[in-house]
């Protein structure tokens, strides 16, 4: 369900290079509607920065959204620009709080489609409890941007107990992901190809940082490393954890889990679903003793529903990952080359 | 002068779709030099986000920069960015600590120029004292983008003698300009519309948080509000504090302060200075009685030479901005309506 606001009355349709002059019309387009939709006590200090109290241990984390298309099924560019930040602090063990948000409009952008944006972003920042709290708005000339490019930024307290760091990785780790694998990508590149199946797969893209303080309260520093497999999906994220560890890292393709319409579309596309981009789901790298009730929780949870062990940390192999495939074979599982599918967020 | 960093020999000339993969390409773009060169510990975390210790109020900021072109005389679109978000944060009353760096590139982009404004971020973040610590990069298809798109966010400690807000302007308080106006916007546009002066006039992008630091330290809360005349120039940012505050604001026009070169390159174009943007300079309202003792700080400040009493805050015409010409005359200054010269940073 797509939620919604009333459309303010705007003097003007399109998004015009006046819109980013920090003039008059830039004013008219915050004070129509995007000041009031964001409101906040920060926000509306109307400062070229936000002030605000925080202590101890922080976490800090980017990401501009360059998505295409900025609608798909599931969701679109602003939610997905405050989801993927949020994850961002999440898996550093953090509860975010503040988000910036900046704005890259081509000319001509729909306002209807700009407000639809906005609200999107507006829930899904109160669905994951943080605050925008600064912001930035860019006009580029027609043909020098795509419709709307967003950055956000993010600052969260570290979790109390959060103490999540490569080097705390070691043989006999168990890895869990925490949802079926490869349906944003799918999502994307089906809208994008003009692929039609049976149902529209859609986006997975939600905020994660609820389910991950969850995990750290009870097991804390028995989690020791986090990771959502955006782009490059779960395959880089793997290969990345082995070479920063130089360890080995084994995993059963029997237990990876995937929808049926998704591994079908895979199949059709000629697409390893291990490569493909997902915006909803996390790894975690967990201590041995505490991995089954860790899958416990995580299947309990909204966002775990189809959570799994999939693997270990072994002291083989370093550096590489090994896939265990259903027929009982086995393969190496290198780190994609360049694009599969360029844009995916 | 331009700093130079020797290019590290890339395996690629210029940057494609794939460098924006999360795969091996861009594990190749960032371990070839990027990571090497913008080198700290948090960086080296390589996580999803960096992870530090900051405590009591903080600043918080974000801007994307899309100025074009981006290379222009007295800079670049890298160090635009790092200094923009540094005195965004340094208006807030805040000694900025630390910044994110996200980038789309545009499919087609030169590595060579890539790299001559790595290392300009490299040197401006150096010279403000501040450390880039987490980062995201993009790639665009050719013709989605222009060439090189930046967004910095940034954090910084609030100083503890900083008491900024609009709130604390009150009539007889006395307006500073810490510099010449309108280099940055007439540098853009003279290199943009091919024109040539006797010399090139050069944007005056520079840090302007440790010339802020300095002031408060010595005059604490006598310093009531700090703004930097970017977009929309030195009127969008007067117009702005008469309708935040509800005073009037009178300026004098023989006090503003404007380079011999700039002031004939406006008469030539037709255009107000006042509405010229500007990267180098701030505006602080000041207590009437430290306001000559700030000025001859200012004054001896490198970034201050040419710092000038051009006003003050009056209890006429509210909301209202008005200027006293250099032949007596006086006439309201007006917000801008839309944009003056798009993409000016």
């Amino acid at each position: 369900m797509e939620l919604q606001c009333p459309l303010p009355q705007f003097d003007f349709e399109v998004i015009t290079l006046g819109h980013g002059s920090g003039g008059l019309l830039t004013n008219q387009l915050l004070e129509s509607g995007v000041f009031d939709l964001l409101k906040n006590e920060f926000l509306d200090q109307r400062h070229d920065g936000a002030t605000f109290s925080l202590s101890g241990p922080l976490a800090f984390s980017t990401d501009s959204y360059v998505v295409s298309p900025i609608f798909f099924p599931g969701g679109n560019i602003g939610e997905l620009a405050v989801n993927g930040t949020v994850n961002d602090l999440a898996m550093c063990g953090a509860i975010p709080r503040y988000l910036s948000l900046a704005f890259i409009l081509e000319e001509g952008l729909l306002m209807k489609d700009f407000w639809r944006i906005l609200v999107s972003i507006k829930f899904a920042a109160e669905q994951a409890g943080v605050k925008i709290v600064t912001g930035d708005t860019k006009v580029v000339e027609r043909g020098k941007g795509d419709q709307i490019f967003i950055n956000t930024s993010g600052i969260g307290e570290l979790h109390p107990k959060a103490k999540i760091n490569k080097s705390r990785v070691g043989v006999g780790d168990r890895i869990i992901i925490s949802g079926n694998i490869a349906a944003h990508g799918i999502a994307i590149l089906s809208l994008r190809e003009g692929l039609q199946f049976e149902s529209a797969i859609q986006s997975d893209t939600t905020n994660l940082n609820h389910t991950v303080a969850s995990l750290l309260e009870v097991f804390g520093d028995k989690i020791h490393l986090l990771h959502d497999p955006t782009r490059g999906g779960v395959a880089t994220v793997l290969n990345e954890m082995a070479r920063d560890t130089r360890l080995g890292v084994e995993i059963w393709q029997k237990n990876l889990p995937l929808a049926e319409d998704v591994q079908g579309a895979c199949e059709l596309l000629g697409l390893d679903p291990l490569y493909v981009a997902n915006e909803g789901i996390f790894i975690a790298v967990v201590a041995a003793e505490v991995s089954e009730a860790v899958l416990e929780q995580l299947q309990a949870d909204e966002n775990g529903l189809q959570a799994a062990m999939i693997g270990e940390i072994v002291d083989v192999h370093p550096k590489q990952v090994v896939l265990h495939s259903s027929i009982g074979g086995k393969r190496v599982v290198n780190m994609p080359l360049g694009e599969q599918l360029p844009r995916i967020c």
